[in-house]
């Protein structure tokens, strides 16, 4: 399979952690989010939107969003699985990875710090400011969620990985690496996020272990 | 079943919208995100996201995310689908749908209009240009799905409805009677947003039809 992504993506590190969970092999190609590759007529053939991942599987047109993604690999793919077998429990977990792939990361991706600098006029710090914002506004979403409800256990829910870990990772991966936040403010997230990177197919997945990444981010 | 929703919400609309297709009685608690009662201690307890909407069906935890709530109803209440029956299908189909409900739709919420007022001081022309932006972004990337992709039919996959029209409606409404928004300027869009509210089950759901909403929003 061919995976269009980036190192920093945060929405490519979950299709990244997916297939490494399910043991797929793939070739990644590069879409250089930082120099705008992403807005080529080249990559707007792949994927009309401009946004990163894209995945080709076979003869099929590119599949796009990156939940999506990894719904399609959870269904082709059924192990290890990214959802549990009850339709209350995938509710939960697809909630949780929404919270984090809706209304959390999409807040703070490059189009949306480009809009905010050249039609707003916002500074370097006021952009950082808002991009912390937004993801702790998702981690304290989760983190709540961790704490309150039943199901939770060594991984958000009970004590497998599924794509809620996945979604989780990739937020706690931006928020501390890229815009230096305190992940230890949210203790329950944290020691779920510990865990998975403690596993080599998050570990390897981790956007400062791609082709192009800087020593630290 | 209990919806915790708002007349203007479009996350809620799109629950309103599947359970009117699926023919599901529902009791709608309304949750005034004008008025901010989404952060009351009361609607934490229900969702502590503070965002709307939530399900409540049955003894079980409130579910929670818009899309979420849409794959548990279709799993839970299988006819009609919302899903097609294809993998292929089914990841694309969720793909529009994640457009709508990550990539545009969180971007023009109460929290994120009151934060780019509050902390930046942006005035209301300005946080209506940013609305308008993202949503027509949107709008923008569908669109050239539905001109581009073999799949696109009288709905957005095919010429049944899925997840994907009722997400299309939900940014199509909120374009054109929040925003004031050209919806012409999407015209495959359009058609296919003119053809789901032809049908009582959008029809009935629109925002300005619900209890609380005035004349003209």
């Amino acid at each position: 399979m061919k995976l269009y992504g980036f190192w920093r993506s945060l929405a490519t590190l979950r299709v990244r952690i997916a297939m490494n969970l399910k043991g797929l092999e793939r070739e990644e190609v590069m879409v250089d989010l930082q120099a705008g590759v992403q807005h080529s007529p080249e990559y707007r053939a792949v994927n009309p939107q401009g946004v990163l991942p894209a995945l080709i599987d076979g003869e099929g047109p590119p599949l796009f969003q990156s939940l999506s993604i990894l719904e399609y690999l959870d269904e082709r793919f059924p192990k290890p699985p990214l959802l549990p077998s009850d339709a209350r429990g995938r509710a939960r977990v697809r909630g949780l990875a929404q919270i984090v792939a809706c209304d959390s990361h999409p807040l703070i991706v490059p189009r949306i710090r480009e809009f905010l600098e050249r039609e707003f006029g916002l500074d370097e710090a006021q952009r950082l400011a808002w991009c912390r914002h937004w993801l702790a506004d998702g981690l304290r979403a989760i983190e709540a969620h961790l704490a309150n409800d039943a199901e939770s256990g060594a991984y958000c829910h009970g004590d497998t990985v599924t794509m809620a870990d996945v979604c989780l990772v990739s937020l706690a991966v931006g928020y501390r690496h890229y815009f230096q936040g305190r992940l230890e403010d949210f203790p329950k997230s944290a020691a779920v996020v510990e865990r998975c990177l403690a596993d080599d197919a998050f570990a390897r997945a981790h956007p400062l272990r791609q082709p192009g990444a800087p020593k630290a981010a």
